[in-house]
């Protein structure tokens, strides 16, 4: 049994002075507490006929594509503007000054299509709230959305729940 | 046995005029492409001893966390500035105009740690070298570069041959 949390490395005052920055890379650099992170994160929905897993850019990107392969489903990544080359979708978000814009491609799920969420972390829930309305358009089924880090304090896995979204995640940090 | 040049889209004119874009999210779309795509690009490392593999930001994140849990290694992300929260190594690279940088944490490897570089697609390969130079900063023994596509008109793989690195790729498109 993997004690996930001390995997992380926390890193203070980063970006901004106050902030307690929960660094994922020191997990996925570790063979076995990534590989059993994957297969964690996975275990919930392996019997749930998930066809896409959809990861958020960037560190979304390297959780998801592990777990697309671990469930038999397809990659979707949702991506910041200007890095997809065909059509796309987009929503916009709030960040703490001004907003920032997630995009998927028209094509990126069929009407149906059993979908997982995937990021590293959660915190305000901006990000995946986007990620969900997207999902939406495409008239995709939400599975759950899966993180490896919740900080509930900053409310986002609520904020989720409030729109009828599942959350499952693998570690939380409250307090600072 | 899967057609994988079949599985991307090209788009025309992207993101400049004569530019044909390889877009590979169609391949990862599909379940059993991409998750035959990983195993193919892993194979001939399944014995190699790789504790590591190194994705470059962000396309190849997607391969790379999923090549990681596949061979059973650690996983590092190479990332542009600004995006790695603790101490980092950098190398600039040449873009059509202007230049980049590319950061990997500083005990992002060990000496003598067995190494794949990932990303999705190799051009001109500057952003590929940067890579290499950033993991023998760190005394990595590179086993190979791996990309699902290699442009070889562009001369990216040749450049990397030069250096001393092995180049591993799956699909190749030539002309225009």
């Amino acid at each position: 049994m993997i004690d996930y949390k001390k995997k992380i490395r926390t890193i203070p005052d980063y970006p901004a002075k106050g902030i307690m920055f929960r660094d994922v890379t020191t997990l996925m650099s570790d063979a076995d507490a990534f590989a059993a992170a994957i297969e964690d994160l996975c275990k919930p929905f392996t019997n749930m006929n998930v066809t896409k897993v959809a990861g958020i850019d960037a560190r979304g990107f390297i959780l998801g594509g592990a777990m697309a392969v671990r469930l038999g489903a397809g990659f979707l990544p949702l991506r910041k503007p200007g890095k997809l080359p065909y059509k796309t979708l987009k929503e916009s978000y709030q960040l703490e000054y001004g907003s920032d814009e997630l995009h998927m491609h028209t094509d990126g799920v069929e009407p149906g299509e059993h979908v997982l969420l995937v990021d590293d972390l959660i915190a305000t829930g901006g990000t995946a709230e986007a990620g969900v309305k997207l999902l939406r358009r495409g008239q995709a089924d939400i599975v759950s959305a899966v993180f490896l880090v919740d900080l509930p304090d900053l409310g986002g896995a609520r904020r989720l729940r409030q729109i009828g979204i599942d959350v499952t995640s693998l570690i939380s940090f409250t307090g600072s």
